[in-house]
């Protein structure tokens, strides 16, 4: 069972998924107004309970889909973080013995089928498949061999980026990594229940049906219980943050010549038990 | 006249700042919970006039100081943005073409008068004194040359810095830039009231008493009104958002050897017409 936001006749609900639809829940508890309230009150489950046996509120079609958590304190991304994408950078620097991690804003993201925006300044919008964990318990300098339980779900990322603006100064990658629209969250949240459902999954990423990345967590350079160890060592993590894990290589920058998105592209990024979260692209 | 966040007894307030004390105005404003929200509201001046005349709710040293924007929607910090500050990383490269902008957190500040945190995981806490705008009109792509008008108050932070976790992966400076309470924001908002109040600006940032920072904002590489237009070229700014400025040279980190934040220290970050910001520093 996976729980969702979307929104309808310009409404922003919450609630769980179903084949043909989905099923808006928020109404029946106006104490939690987003999934993140939920999470906070570690009520995944009442939710989800409450859901049981009931048809869908919306069909598809009739609802758009929004990022999972539209209010998270923090969305941590980090870089780097699968075999040979340090390589990609050529620069001939040692593999870093410290994840990178930057910050992207919420409004960086749109949700499910709805396009990425390619704006006018640049052509250079590039695709990034990652898996995304949303803290469920929160805390600071949380232990490596007990992160993992700290997850209340997972979702999927696409962590669009605008390539020549990520290296526009001397330091870091904020403004190519936070244009309105360029990348996507969702479609959904899927509840943790285990360290199987991450420890080794197959992460992939399609273009027009392309495969273009493709691999297993199970490579990470710094996999998810240490990431969280990690981050949780300098600021303290609550519920509702999210943690984008890095992407495989094959992004399009990394084909010569460099194979950026264009209007009318789908990009499709798949995880083996969250998911396929879908977009196009449209110019601004 | 000037605004504040504070806390007494365990609630947070917002009010007006006298010589003596606080006025505490968001009682008589329930509509309004942080001044974030007066400033969406375009009620700066409202909630000023209604503090016309009155004494102190609480007297100085019956509350405690908060940063002065709880809950922007974000802060973006300036790197490298006064002259010489490029040539202290002594790296060979030229000055970039863009300003270099990070993110951090409002966990990682504390207000006026509370010390600073120095983690025991890193000596290496530094200071480095700068002014914050905050922004009242938001907007995407705004033209540098209307830039000013969307300031809605200024405010002082000491962009307080983990030297060695700055470093610590190969891009960005995240880590070292987001330790819970290494930085200060405050004390209070100084309304902003036209371009005076920031074009040729004194900064400094004293420890101890000695000045270690010491430059005008008129002599910033990347000026507040071309700041503004650049970040809202990829992101909407909305009210309440924080743009930290750049700190001038002179941190802790560039003395021979290093001259990092100790236990017992006093940092103040002092600028022209907004006030003085005052932390100690503790060992958590």
């Amino acid at each position: 069972m996976k729980l969702a936001t979307f929104s309808s006749d310009g409404q922003m609900l919450w609630g769980a998924v179903a084949d043909d639809g989905v099923i808006a829940l928020s109404p029946d508890f106006p104490q939690w107004k987003t999934l993140r309230q939920v999470i906070e009150a570690d009520a995944l489950g009442t939710v989800l309970a409450a859901a049981e046996g009931r048809s869908p509120t919306h069909k598809n079609g009739a609802f758009r889909w929004e990022i999972p958590i539209p209010d998270p304190e923090k969305i941590i991304c980090v870089g780097v973080n699968f075999p040979d994408r340090n390589a990609e950078y050529k620069d001939g620097q040692e593999a870093p013995p410290n994840m990178s991690l930057f910050i992207r804003f919420p409004r960086s993201f749109v949700g499910h089928e709805t396009p990425l925006t390619r704006p006018p300044e640049t052509p250079q919008l590039d695709y990034e498949g990652e898996i995304a964990i949303v803290i469920g318990k929160g805390g600071r300098r949380i232990a490596e061999r007990s992160a993992l339980s700290h997850i209340a779900a997972l979702t999927l990322c696409n962590e669009g980026t605008l390539r020549d603006w990520v290296r526009h100064a001397k330091f870091n990658v904020t403004q190519g990594k936070n244009w309105d629209g360029s990348g996507a969250m969702g479609p959904w949240l899927v509840p943790y229940r285990g360290p199987d459902q991450i420890a080794d999954i197959q992460l992939q990423t399609r273009v027009n049906g392309e495969l273009r990345q493709d691999d297993r967590t199970g490579r990470m350079l710094f996999p998810v219980a240490r990431q969280i160890a990690y981050i949780s060592t300098f600021t303290t993590l609550v519920p509702g943050d999210i943690i984008v894990t890095g992407t495989p290589t094959g992004a399009g920058a990394r084909f010569d010549p460099p194979r950026y998105l264009i209007p009318g592209d789908t990009v499709e990024v798949a995880a083996q038990g969250i998911g396929v979260l879908r977009n196009g692209v449209v110019d601004e």
